[in-house]
């Protein structure tokens, strides 16, 4: 029978190629466990509202009265917002002609954009352009138009910093580039090794990859750098909104043109989420009614995260061949896991990676769902999964002490002390 | 001195071929003139709301609610949203747990993922699967989706009718396919000509490039076929909101896996734009509450729509050396302007395409921003202009004189009447 256009032969051969760890094998059989009735905790995704954690009051009102603006001519409008709210939403329609149903332009709201800039600048102490920041839906789609702009064939390489997050891996193979990993050290808090990045480069030049861009953090007012920021991530967790900027340093003009070319084929940015986004870089002030309540509800979010990475470092340190560093910035633990090589064994008898293996079995036993350490990177030989610090901060106690069970039986059967 | 990685001679050669009409020369030119002060009438992009139209009331209450979901719990609601807005908000927030802030599975959220299939069953009459539907953020982001998905190199070709939205030539370009471009016939009021197909694809194939997707309407139980919709065209013109869905019709679950695989890079849709969708599929029903003021609304944008096809049409048909068919469906006309031999010449010793050199001239003469015919694709020597049919009703007397004298004295010019 002839092959049709659409039939899975027929794809394009980096779409095939590409893999998705975050939402990969791991996910798909929690969904069907989860359809089978098993009670699931899904710390696959840095995804915190998913897992009960309350927005900020404040951009969500004025983010809704922009929404319907007609409420702002509702006399009863003042019973339901406060005032700061109301008064930020008209600024911000004042910023967009047409509103929320109108495109904006593709780079994104220019009165929004001229909020990050001051944001940057205050932040940094360095001037910034609006001109060379764009508003984007989500820091992910940002990152996929960068990519796509710049990577030509497999011989240009990508240096990324391993473990990595999988868009990375999942963007460069999509668009036929190479990934050239360069590995953060565990042991030194997952910091930086210098002379092991001179070493991938040089390894990499040796295949004929020509090595283009460091997503890592050098800087200086020479490199060209494009960096990221996201409503999703942080302690906004505001993920289902899609917002999020990138800022070009020193590129050139052609370059900045081709990219707002790339950038306007899909128009524009959602513009909801371009507005949270001008809300997170000029939140409510001291004095502003609604400073308070905004600041008090950043602190207990920010206070019960530090509180949540502490019980997931120390539950995982308290387990029999686990260990893990503290999580700092972020809302992830990655802790290291040491499986007994009759472990590795068996995996391979299964077919399986080994960390791939263990995380089935920490899954259908237990219902957590986490990452195998393999979709992020690792070094040869060394095993680890990857899990948010996202549940409820009540629900703690019972995860880490079902982790540790199944931990504490899995170690024991594959050490052979036991046989379970 | 070194080249540095994000140069424009480094990028990747698709991304710079790449032409995006709506957005380009004109638009820029545009963009320039009304930094200026002048004012500029932009008719270059369909986008209602921009040009005043007001959005539909019930939508965004929804909407918004589900933004704000604290206000479900005020005692005040009910004397600033109907009842039944407020009972679809709870509904959308009973699909969506963790509610607009968290990100929803990758393919949208599978209640309204099911509404969706819903409105298609009742719509066309046959089954529609859920499975088979993905939201996504606004139709031009899927069929970016898709055609990265199916492209592989410049020998696969997509049939694409001429005049086309660019957002095809654009993407095609960008993911390094052919365009392999079909006519539709003017005088047939832009209807489809098979031999000019059949014609079209054996020129083509001799050219080794092999026909894989029709973006046209052929439609069997065989035919593989990606049909979208958005929440931004039709009569709601909700274009910022970026909310979209595909619906995929026999293609192997391989390659639903593989399309499912290349949205999950990007996490999730934006969920307000889902359930922009959803509202938009199961809108207010005879006998709720927001019935009458929803259905009266859409009557009177609809009938203003048609109101303003009929006056731009006939606007154009008035104008010396202009033909324009009837818009029957859409937000645009495309007349044709046959251009005297002078001005072509005229446009050649200035650098530019005949139809941009008009275009131009029309812009700076006038302040209305339309798309030169070149950009959709137009026969060899036929000229045409793109434009929106969107501006406010009472602005058309004024734009449609103002064409019709700077297209007489353009007219009187170059075919040598006077010399102005």
């Amino acid at each position: 029978m002839a092959r049709k256009p659409l039939d899975y032969e027929e794809l394009n051969e980096n779409v095939k190629k590409t893999q998705y760890a975050v939402r990969g094998e791991l996910y798909l059989r929690a969904s069907e466990l989860q359809k089978e009735g098993k009670k699931i905790i899904f710390t696959n995704v840095g995804n915190p509202h998913a897992l009960g954690q309350k927005p900020l009051t404040f951009p969500r009102q004025v983010v809704a009265l922009c929404q319907a603006p007609f409420l702002l001519d509702d006399p009863n409008v003042g019973l339901m917002f406060p005032a700061d709210a109301i008064a930020r939403a008209k600024h911000y329609l004042s910023l967009a002609p047409g509103g929320l149903g109108a495109y904006s332009d593709s780079r994104g709201i220019p009165g929004i954009r001229k909020e990050v800039a001051d944001f940057i600048q205050r932040r940094d102490g360095y001037p910034s352009d609006p001109e060379l920041i764009y508003l984007t839906d989500g820091a992910s789609k940002g990152v996929m138009q960068m990519l796509n702009t710049i990577i030509r064939n497999e011989r240009d390489g990508i240096l990324v910093p391993v473990p990595q997050y999988p868009l990375y891996s999942a963007a460069i193979a999509l668009f036929g580039g190479s990934l050239v990993p360069y590995y953060l050290e565990e042991e030194a808090n997952w910091g930086l090794d210098f002379v092991n990045i001179r070493q991938t480069v040089s390894e990499a030049r040796s295949k004929g990859i020509t090595v283009l861009f460091d997503m890592g953090p050098p800087l200086s007012r020479e490199v060209q750098l494009v960096s990221f920021h996201t409503v999703s991530k942080g302690f906004w967790g505001e993920c289902g909104q899609r917002g999020g900027y990138f800022e070009m340093t020193n590129l050139p003009p052609k370059t900045v043109d081709e990219i707002y070319k790339v950038a306007s084929i899909a128009l524009s940015p959602n513009v909801p989420g371009q507005i949270f986004m001008g809300v997170m870089v000029n939140p409510p002030k001291p004095g502003d009614i609604s400073y308070l309540k905004f600041s008090s509800e950043s602190k207990s979010i920010l206070e019960s995260l530090r509180r949540r990475a502490r019980m997931m470092t120390d539950g995982f340190n308290s387990c029999r061949n686990v260990v893990c560093n503290f999580t700092e910035g972020a809302m992830y633990s990655f802790p290291q896991i040491r499986l007994p090589p009759r472990a590795i064994e068996a995996a391979k008898r299964a077919g399986k990676a080994a960390d791939v293996f263990y995380c089935l079995k920490l899954l259908e036993a237990t219902g957590i769902s986490t990452v195998p350490g393999s979709g992020f990177g690792q070094k040869e030989g060394v095993f680890h999964l990857r899990t948010t610090i996202l549940p409820a901060e009540e629900d703690f106690p019972a995860i880490i002490s079902s982790f540790k069970n199944f931990n504490d039986s899995f170690m024991a059967q594959y050490e052979g002390y036991s046989r379970m």
